[in-house]
């Protein structure tokens, strides 16, 4: 299947997915977050292949991330509205659009902001906390496999 | 091409790739966050075919996230190590990581879990605040498209 390189594109979620790997059904999470809400406005921004839209859409409402529901203007219509669920992305959404503010794009180029209503002033950096507030980069965590803690190799710095 | 499922992994990350979609690359990033260096162990817990991982390796180095070093036991062996940039993708990851906590397991479900090294405890909940440093949710955010105030529907609640 072809995809569409999102290597020059405006918004910084999008870039990020192209620099990883693809991840497309995160760009409709992120439109339903911005309040796209129906099928031809997904189809229309995402560039997408209807067949191909209509499956992602049908695996979000499955995994209940979006669910159906009748159009707000009163027409025969299906809109898509995030769940609970789905607006819990944020959260991954705005770390990924972060760090594609930072890594893949050049100071003065044009980007897409999200902002918060009241100030209208940028987000602040996500980071990681410990419980008990002190900020963690890779090297202060470790993982537990089940219950034991995993043997890697430490790294050296 | 084939793609093994994550519905079942004991990875919070994982299954919410499966559930959203796919991105391989990014357990690649995962693996080498918690210390994996070497071809043959991303293989070995990926279970990638050796092409494909081959090419995602090569793809993760060329975009900057990841940068290949000599072995650290002296052998002619190279290994994969995270550069800053790939580092910073640790929000994302936790950020993924705890959506699937909450909603891909149930209480009891066995799962790997990212603790501080210091505290051996979880992570606090990562979540997103505005400049001012309140948490914010979906409702609270507006995209700026390059510089102007995007017009979406307003959604109903």
């Amino acid at each position: 299947m072809q995809r569409k390189s999102f290597h020059g594109n405006i918004c910084p979620v999008a870039r990020s997915l192209d620099s990883i790997g693809e991840w497309w059904s995160l760009l409709i999470v992120r439109d339903a977050m911005v309040g796209v809400r129906r099928f031809n406005d997904f189809q229309r921004r995402l560039g997408l292949a209807r067949n191909v839209l209509s499956a992602r859409l049908k695996k979000l409402v499955a995994n209940g991330i979006l669910e159906q529901v009748p159009a707000t203007d009163g027409t025969s219509y299906q809109e898509y509205v995030l769940t609970e669920k789905g607006n819990a992305l944020l959260p991954t959404l705005i770390a990924l659009r972060q760090w594609g503010e930072q890594y893949l794009f050049s100071e003065a180029e044009p980007r897409n902001t999200l902002v918060d209503k009241k100030h209208k002033k940028p987000l602040r950096k996500m980071q990681v906390y410990n419980a008990d507030g002190e900020t963690c980069t890779t090297s202060d965590l470790t993982l537990i496999v089940g219950s034991r803690q995993e043997e890697v190799e430490e790294k050296s710095a």
